[in-house]
């Protein structure tokens, strides 16, 4: 199977890196506009080829688009006017309803099929692919029942070899879901190194007494603007949505501080300590 | 050394694991009034022996307090009251004002070190401690020329047995820059993990969809009421201005999303991606 990856980066470099190894993937062909990032990619072997998009979609089974979602909104609706007969694409992008409408009437709807694997790190570019990425996480499939059964099945099958669970949500759910358990906590890891930031100037003193949690509660902090201004553009009123309830929830906390009201605040802790039991 | 460890938590435990194993310690004696955890502690060779508190001032050389914060301010001056000769007392607590004034004016004020190992994880009880949670870390001694100059020598040989930095402040400043760099990022994870668990009923989909970076934002949201609520009760005010800043910096997100300005937003995200270069 010929796999073209368009975008090499985090998602598109590690993904490259698991089909391969897996022997899903035969070949492994490079799309990237940044020349920088695709020479790259090619140098630490994680694309067998650079390709053109154009070439690409000519001689590709599966292509694979994983680029910020700004760029697939806009590439999309080109790519399936190019393919032929049996070629699929799948997205890997963090939202879905505006990727979804960019080709909803689209006369090869159906080669393609809308994913989320629900994996990543803080880092990106093709240094940051590693082996592994996916495993044992889940991919969500949106959508799908307009896609054809076979380019479904072929999806399934691929996701399969990166050895991801499968869920399946309308595009509508999906982009809910992911603002309250992937986009909030990035906006609240960046507010919180802001917060941070502004008033620790001495730089030496934070890196001292950071611990592991505040290394963790900024870890996302790290992240792409690149990536994450284009989904929080895409996702912008799910995102207000939580974020307004996110406010609220500090805002109890701080005025039951104001109170000094701590038998509440307590059984709020409790609360969340829920979250313990769900993610195990 | 005989080392007594009164609250055998998390911390407490921890300590006694790398003090034995590195020799600083001869014996470990365990003080805990939470009798189940005694002798968990005593069944998991944590400690060597279990003493009541009177018992264990009257042979250790060194006495570490490592209960939440609202029992050292009452325990404190009762251990002070008792000690002897060149016996020593640590506190290893989050806040550090109220500690150090219940103490004040002390006659044995002089034989108390107050520090603050910045290390940790969210879990808790004797069964949460674990080897090397300390290394590489490192230690606040604060408002150190209050403490006799062996006291203070021993106290330093003690965290460097554990592999420890050691930086100094004086507990105004500890109290402040904890609330920025330890505290509000917990207040930050249990309102994340409420926002998340109050509006996705469907416990099954948060498991499916939470990736690594939900996860590490909502790890500290698992930490024990009975810890925190007293540091934030200790440390209310400061908590209570971080909060607010914490606050302000969500609200200009959120004014951002509503006015759609995302050249903002992106410079924002730079800026928080500052993080990365400090904590490398």
């Amino acid at each position: 199977m010929k796999i073209a990856i368009v975008g090499i980066g985090l998602i598109g470099g590690s993904m490259a890196i698991s089909l391969k190894a897996n022997g899903f993937a035969t070949q492994i062909i490079g799309v990237d506009k940044n020349k920088t990032n695709a020479q790259k990619a090619l140098d630490i072997h994680l694309v067998d080829v650079i390709m053109s998009l154009d070439e690409a979609i000519e001689c590709a089974d599966i292509i694979i688009l994983s680029t910020p979602v700004s760029a697939m909104t806009a590439l999309l609706p080109v790519i399936l006017n190019k393919i032929k007969g049996n070629q699929i694409v799948l997205d890997v992008g963090s939202t879905k309803e505006m990727i979804l409408k960019s080709v909803e009437n689209h006369t090869n709807r159906g080669q393609f099929v809308a994913t989320h694997p629900m994996a990543g790190t803080e880092f990106s570019g093709p240094e940051a692919a590693i082996p592994n990425l996916f495993d044992g996480k889940c991919t969500v499939f949106v959508d799908i029942e307009k896609t054809n059964p076979k380019a479904h099945q072929m999806a399934e099958k691929l996701y399969k070899a990166l050895k991801m669970g499968i869920v399946y949500l309308d595009g509508k759910a999906h982009d809910i879901h992911t603002a309250y358990i992937s986009h909030i906590s990035h906006i609240s890891s960046f507010a919180l190194a802001l917060t941070v930031l502004e008033k620790e100037q001495d730089e030496k003193r934070i890196f001292e007494l950071a611990s592991g949690g505040f290394r963790s509660s900024v870890r996302l902090a790290k992240s792409s603007p690149d990536m994450w201004i284009p989904i929080f553009e895409q996702n912008r009123d799910n995102v207000l949505d939580v974020l307004d309830e996110h406010i609220n929830t500090l805002a109890k906390f701080r005025s039951l501080l104001i109170k000094k009201n701590f038998t509440e605040f307590y059984r709020l802790i409790e609360e969340a300590n829920d979250i313990q039991r769900i993610l195990k």
